[in-house]
């Protein structure tokens, strides 16, 4: 049996879809039903239910977006920080393994491969650097798991949210048996408050950028495949391979939807964060070689796109 | 036996020295000898070795003051939230009982008692309320255990080192069987970096304030006098009974040290926080009514100021 945490949540749902599809015995829990972040109560819980493997799909996302989390860091830490500590105690305890779902959030930019050598470059807005992302260019590398998120409590500026969701990775780690599987803004062909092609639609104008995003199905099936094919515990990059420009995003959107809105860009970093944005947002390339290594297919980030909004099913 | 987390820090100190007054058997540890913040390495240790009681002294101070911990956020959490929950988590798996020295700045002013009304201030240093508090007025009530923190994440503006030791109450709270200790200030007669009466010589000028303070032997005292007195379980204020302006406190090390200079004062909050702090300080009176209905005897904050200035120690 797979224990579900967070089965109401907006991956939670996912996960829980995907397990019925696989004709797996699950048992989704919520808050409401059991205070799993509560270690003795999850404990207990597990010593009696016995799963063969938990999913934390719980955490706390900032409503209506992460500018949230800057005022309640009580719920935030709580939620991002204290639950996957509490669940990886309990796991430890009862010797039970476990996947988690974290985010790529905890990086910022992309690596830039230039005649041999790497450097980080944290600001994709630039220009030089956002003609190579549009150009598609290989010069452009992911984040991978060896490299240490730069966009925390250790590497400031962060967001809040950024910096409870990296520290909740350090305290689960090297404890146990357990995965980290980082998902990167989610979307898939169902419109919702958070799916990121619905939010894309109903900004005021869009923040231009690159981003490696997750198709929300597709991810929580590579994380459910690595458990089933017992790849090696330990973090795994969790998106569709490759990376979008916002740009990129808005024409397929135009292409496939053909809404009846223009949409505007913001002019540039500075008017974004004035007027729209309170704490500082995360824009990252995620390597998914340590997923696919691991035997696990995903589509591409283009075909995901694309076959979403060919599929686009409105609220 | 006695376990002793954190012995080589400030308060861990005055722990063992007060253990081998009371010829106890104890076993001090420094997180060099042992990584006590991993779960499983602490339950196995707790495991192996069966102590009675666990003592917690180990914690996240900035250094020099409170405003480092606005930089280093990630280390903050570990030592002041991560670290207590861990520690809550193994004791309640291995079944031992144990205490936390946590902290009363998680608070902000006093209450005010006028014609049977209670409400809270938080800022003492308004002239009309600084007047009742230097004339030691009985309208000026301390916190006592049943208040919410009005200094934490959950009730900004606040320091980031607050929100963390208030977050760490809990989450061991309602878990297994433990003490909070709430200390505050610490002082005594050894001259020292962390002793309040040596900080307030060194100040180029003093922040006039309200507070409870704690003598450190005393502190300790009264903390193993509540395990061995089987106090109840739960969280109780360990401050000596009353509070001082620090004004007060001036005036004492000027009647008993004597020393060459001359102290001034911050004009008022605007210039201490323009000048010489970046983040908010706690300041706050304490009731401890609870620890003395619990037995624990402890001397009134004039009397251990007094003998710690008659008795002080160079370093």
């Amino acid at each position: 049996m797979i224990l579900l945490l967070g089965a109401s949540g907006y991956i939670g749902e996912a996960f829980a879809v995907e397990l019925q599809r696989r004709k797996k015995v699950f048992l989704p829990l919520a808050r409401a039903q059991l205070d799993y972040s509560r270690f003795d109560v999850l404990l207990d819980y597990l010593n009696a239910k016995q799963p063969a493997f938990v999913v934390n799909a719980a955490g706390y996302t900032g409503k209506p977006n992460v500018d949230a989390c800057e005022l309640d860091r009580a719920g935030t830490l709580a939620g991002n920080t204290l639950l996957p500590q509490t669940i990886a105690h309990a796991c430890a305890a009862a010797n039970i393994p476990w996947g988690h779902v974290s985010s790529g959030c905890i990086f910022s930019g992309a690596k830039i491969s230039t005649n041999g050598d790497v450097r980080v470059e944290k600001d994709m807005t630039k220009p030089e650097f956002h003609a190579l992302a549009e150009a598609k260019s290989p010069a452009i590398l992911g984040f991978n798991e060896a490299d240490p998120p730069n966009f925390s409590f250790r590497d400031q500026p962060c967001s809040f949210y950024s910096g409870t969701k990296a520290l909740g990775e350090e305290a689960m780690t090297g404890l146990g048996q357990s995965y980290i599987w980082r998902l990167r803004i989610p979307f898939d062909e169902f419109d919702s408050k958070r799916n990121y092609l619905s939010k894309v639609q109903r900004y005021s104008k869009v923040y231009e950028n690159v981003n490696s995003i997750s198709h929300r199905a597709d991810f929580v099936r590579a994380c459910l495949d690595l458990w089933e094919r017992r790849a090696p515990f330990g973090i795994y990059n969790v998106t569709n391979p490759g990376f979008v420009t916002t740009r990129h995003v808005v024409e397929l959107i135009e292409k496939f939807l053909k809404p009846p809105r223009k949409f505007e860009f913001w002019r540039n970093d500075e008017e974004f964060y004035q007027v729209a944005a309170k704490t500082p947002r995360s824009n990252c390339v995620m390597d998914v070689s340590k997923l696919l290594a691991a035997g696990v297919k995903i589509r591409g980030v283009e075909e995901a796109l694309e076959d979403s909004l060919k599929n686009w099913k409105p609220e």
